[in-house]
């Protein structure tokens, strides 16, 4: 069943290992069959080198096991509450890769200092509230997904395909599951970048709107001329 | 004698190498045997790439030698402190891993910044006092284990599975020397962490309790719902 | 036609992601034909594992292409703008290297701090103005090689193959495409020394006069005695 | 002549490169037969591939080429200086390694903060003067000897192995060519340890004397009881 999106899938969350964006069995990819209304994600706790798409588990939009013989991720319910807010996305990924993690640590959102940022992110990536206690005590991994949508009530999440959970780490989406591992590798680099931007002290202040507004439209949207097509 | 024991102990060393937290002969990991009370150690100085498990000496709880043609490492006094002190343990690991290594020789204590880290340890990773010159002049290897063990007069070592030595390094264990090394490898990646967070000049509290209850207690005791049992 | 030229292109185009200065598909690399006056640069937003001489794009200096089934890179006009006002350029080199962009973000030049920068760029690296708002409203890539070419009014383009566009990344250049990758791969060698240096806190001041004369000329020129001729 | 010194030295340089310390032709080893008063050395701007033990040329110990086709390195008469005044050497490693040459272009001398210092140098690691221009402009490499040897008037070379040049980079010596590097890979690794204790903002008080000599002392010399004799 969805054996398509299954490899999608498992190649994905094998991508993140190659990218170096995680260790051990930590992160985790998912992607959805918008029509069947199903979500293919990574099972808990299994190190990379074992996984195979047949170990890809199948949950309903409620999180109930449809196909698989392993637990889902830990993480599942903050996937779905992505999929049920953001209508357009095809694949979530989440990680603790080093840098933007560091600025998840920090509470702090990663400012748009340049344009490789604006190449991908249209504006500072937001972070969300630091999560309050009755956030975490039950429900916890749904109410992630909930803080998440919050903080994006005045953002368009096509536009900004990436959040920093205060105190934890970056979740990611996209199209699709492989789109959703590059907006974290690419949000690795420039937190990286903006992270060594603070030793040189300088000011913080965001590019300008019409630099932004140039770099995002012109590999995003209509007037797009970037690649090949 | 051993045999299972020693090939464990040789490919937790090896390990070290492969996830880059040694050059050279630095470092050291070594297991034990409760029921014989007896301990398997790396020899000292001796490069990884000619470790093989037949080098791997056995020492007494009081550190003699009972098997292997080689000197052990010149930490098992160390070692062999822990396992007296601290019942739980079956493998004990010795780095100088960069970034762990920077908040030992910085004297300051890890503090909880996010999830990754109370996914492991749980609350602040602590840091020994300064060792006095009485300690460091006669039986300064026993003596650095014993730190260890004043450092935890009110630390579960089976929650804190780490200390830092002041002015030293990390020291790290776990139910087996491979568990030993990934506690190694976890602190290496959160002290690097919790170091970029101090560019970011935020503030350093710890994240909240319940946010640490939470992330430590979903991957380890009674209720645990991470992986696959 | 150009074929060698194609050829010179592409391995430099390689050359980037082999020395790590690039992901995906960013940066690029041109070659020009000075007698034939036509560029040769790599396609827009192809991956660097599908790219090959034969789709290496030939334009003339206006930006017309005149050979090649693919659009050019959409940072063409900055190339051709450097040529013909940089009368000895025979490559040019853009990247977002993570320490060169850093610089760029934080709108500073990086300062002559040591005799590794000196033994390849006569000075402080330049960094452009900020972009004005109506150079990005309209031709901007073209008017990115004018802010780069105002840049140079006093500095010559031939002792100093490197300049950093505000809010932007590094574009370099040199003899050929090999050697601007080249001064592409030093720069963000000297750029990471150079932030870290910010970390000692130490002053920012440049090396003296005599021993920037003494490591650039050692080198290149007249009097060089570097190498083997 | 000499087949045994040159193939040492060439794989002494190779071994540069496998660690790291280098990019293109950057850095140089050499090694002395102190009989026969003949150093052997990396010829001049010859990339690392290429190099091979009959490209090592041999020198006298006033420069002059004994055997060799190529020009020697340009930083000979620096080696021969070291050579000359420092009884015990048998090689001499010079390197742009990142995190040393941090610190050289600083002017800081690196604090001894931890005991992965105190294991192999016995002390804080010395940085030069700032050359006077006089030095620089004439002689140049011979001076850059000059300087480090007067830096060295209170300090011992054998328990000191390395030294800063003040906005160049580090030069480290051994009883061999190897050793020389060896000094080079671990002065890098300290180097890039108490940069990161700088982000702490901890005191920068080395470690106490007792510490040191306890480290130094238990690797080196007649009371040693590290590795296998």
């Amino acid at each position: 069943m969805l054996k398509g999106l299954k490899i999608e899938v498992c190649e994905a969350n094998l991508e993140l290992k190659k990218q170096e964006l995680v260790i051990y069995s930590w992160g985790n990819v998912s992607g959805i069959d918008r029509e069947k209304q199903i979500v293919a994600i990574k099972p808990s706790g299994v190190a990379y080198d074992e996984l195979t798409p047949d170990k890809i588990v199948l949950v309903d939009m409620k999180g109930a096991v449809v196909e698989g013989g392993m637990r889902p991720s830990s993480d599942t319910a903050t996937h779905l509450e992505i999929y049920r807010n953001f209508k357009n996305v095809g694949g979530v990924c989440h990680t603790h890769s080093t840098n933007a993690t560091v600025w998840a640590q920090a509470c702090k959102a990663i400012p748009c200092l340049g344009t490789t940022h604006a190449d991908y992110f249209y504006g500072d990536i937001p972070v969300t509230e630091i999560m309050p206690d009755d956030y975490i005590e039950k429900d916890y991994e749904l109410n992630t997904g909930r803080i998440i949508v919050e903080t994006f009530a005045k953002i368009d999440p096509d536009q900004m395909p990436a959040v920093l959970v205060a105190n934890h780490g970056p979740f990611t989406w996209g199209a699709s599951p492989g789109k959703s591992v590059e907006s974290a590798v690419v949000l690795e680099q420039i937190a990286e970048m903006a992270l060594k931007v603070e030793i040189l002290a300088c000011s913080k202040e965001a590019i300008s709107k019409t630099l932004l507004d140039k770099h995002y439209l012109r590999k995003h949207g209509k007037g797009a001329y970037y690649g090949q097509e």
